[in-house]
């Protein structure tokens, strides 16, 4: 079995082997995975499963089956609306959000270090993935959520029998309470944010836009944005594609966040380098409420060198974007209509018209070819 | 593009053309779709996408790429309590339930027939497909469910634009309001329980699960039986293989009753041709608590002919085995845990020992090579 690549310092380029369950450098810098992509097969392609373990030439590790539940390649279906737009249905992998991609990537690695205890702090969708994987991996799973939590995910998390902490306040309140519980002897923090192997499952993400496309990247990839693990894990995706000889470019990646909580938003148009600081602001979109995202540098930089941007959009555009998918036939979460709002407010010209980001991004939402996750199931974020 | 095969009365043998759309023959009998099927050309399903339009030759109509949702080719993965079972994960469809296999037929036949109106009746998974497919095609739809259906499933319906008629009392009462309103001019009533196209549609998983064995079927097929269009899609998918040479025996098929509700299960003990007269049993499987199952002749002839039988489990069995789905990483609908109760039952052999249908399905439950689908997602059915 080939060994496991290290993990590396983004600061200070020191290497962890990923057996120390390190989760973050002690310069306080975050981890990477080392240098491992091989060339990917692309002849053998079509003789696999349609499942993520299909590139896994370009995982950090290679599937259990005892672990899988069969997840990955979506469906990639052309949008009603738009056809300029394809929609891609990643709410359709077992706990019915995006971030299962990553969390089996995490679970495999627990079970083959031999870790029996797992803990993870989440808004919701990536501890339904977490108490999932990590359940099916024979793991106890602890998962930290706001209070405020959908009722829908924090039964998905209890009924696969993770023991859930309610954590009061915001989402900041929440990681703050995981950070004092994470670093314990022998449990691993797998954490969407921090792990970086959970980025390179989630970039299987961008290897089915290529294949599905007849091996070619569209033009515009326009991605919901919190603490960033679909953008991180698009730009991976890309890059190694191109790198690879297998994509002739980078799509632009245009990130979406919700108006009320937008400190990269805010960033990006006063060029800065980092995320501004900003309050909690309540949106719709619970899943990209973050006020403070850990990789924030890294998306900021990551986006601008594809050429993308980074937009807000309103609760209202939000809710609208909600009922016109869901007449498309595709019911899902707030969260994930945040991307096909920005599509709609550049198509009708409704965006916010001095902004300097929706400057460029208007053109971007507007190209001949773009694509649009549709990251969550309507049923996680019911309310009644 | 070629016609629309018609279709036939299983008793008198009249035609129709599905364009009359008809549901029902004038005599009262259960319409069935006429031979139509084509000989699949299997060296060409490695290089066609995985969903259930894969299968072309043998649907009674064409995809149309304005009404799909990429459904089909869900997983199929191992069970880890039990290494002879494979679970197929068909609550991933776009609508988490596997009755999409039928509804985007339906959609698709109402579009090219251009039907502007439909209507249909439902415990709920198949109206939140058809709720979904019809607003994906442009086209009015009505639904009648029981009041007591799954708020979350009413949500589905609601906000897929379905106008929803709650009907006080059982499901049959709901079926008995669904055909009164049945049968207006232009209206198609899209039923999964009467409408012979939506069984070709159901019949792919069938199908898919002889690929997906790298084309071999398995021994034993367990699915949960109340209105049977699993159980009839199951059937017609494994004589067309085998009458195709594709395949060289069917699978025993073990149909599974709540015991609460279970009149095919009594007449199967009892050695009837029809569906015993039972009262409405409250269950926790809401899916399959059908009193009087219109195509109950035809489900008893259908698992008699592959040497299957009908069994039921209690809803203690159904929520135990719930729970242990959820410790394999599988959050389903308690409807989609009573195949895997009855897996349970044989091998920790609890079942009723003085059964006579039990008898013969406590080797077919234990045989080498187990299907068990899961047809329904969790969230779908929560209650709180």
């Amino acid at each position: 079995m080939p060994a496991l690549p290290d993990l590396v310092c983004s600061e200070c380029a020191a290497i962890y082997p990923v057996a120390s369950l390190a989760w973050r450098c002690s310069c306080g810098g975050l981890l990477d995975v080392v240098d491992f992509v091989l060339t990917m097969d692309a002849t053998a392609l079509p003789g696999r499963s349609p499942s993520l373990w299909r590139y896994t030439e370009v995982l950090p590790i290679a599937v259990d089956l005892t672990v899988s539940l069969g997840e990955g390649f979506s469906p990639l279906v052309p949008s009603r609306a738009f056809p300029h737009v394809q929609l891609k249905l990643d709410f359709l992998l077992p706990t019915l959000s995006f971030k299962d991609r990553g969390a089996v990537v995490l679970a495999t690695l627990a079970k083959r270090l031999g870790v029996t205890r797992a803990m993870v702090d989440s808004s919701g969708n990536a501890g339904t993935a977490m108490a999932a994987y990590f359940s099916r991996a024979g793991i106890d799973c602890t998962v930290y959520v706001p209070e405020s939590t959908s009722p829908g995910k924090l039964a998905q998390m209890r009924t696969h029998g993770a023991t859930v902490e309610l954590v009061p306040g915001s989402r900041a309140d929440t990681s703050a309470a995981a950070l004092l519980a994470a670093g314990q002897d022998g449990v691993l923090y797998a954490s969407h944010v921090y792990h970086p192997y959970f980025l390179h499952g989630v970039k299987t993400y961008g290897y089915e836009i290529w294949e599905q496309r007849a091996r070619s990247l569209p033009e515009t990839v326009v991605v919901p944005v919190g603490n960033g693990t679909m953008v991180l894990g698009c730009y991976l995706a890309f890059s190694e594609l191109v790198a690879a000889g297998l994509a002739e470019r980078m799509p632009r990646i245009v990130a979406v966040q919700a108006s009320a909580c937008s400190p990269l938003e805010q960033a990006m148009a006063q060029g800065l380098e980092a995320p501004v600081a900003v309050q909690n602001g309540a949106t719709i979109a619970e899943g990209i409420a973050i006020t403070a995202p850990p990789r924030g540098k890294q998306l900021l930089r990551a986006v601008r060198a594809t050429g993308g941007t980074i937009i807000s959009v309103t609760d209202e555009q939000i809710a609208a974007a909600h009922r016109e998918l869901a007449d498309e036939g595709l019911f899902v979460e707030p969260t994930s209509a945040v991307s096909f709002a920005a599509v709609r407010a550049a198509v009708d010209r409704t965006y916010v018209s001095d902004s300097p980001t929706w400057a460029v991004a208007a053109s971007l939402l507007t190209a001949q070819f773009v694509v649009v996750p549709l990251c969550g199931a309507g049923l996680k974020s019911l309310t009644r």
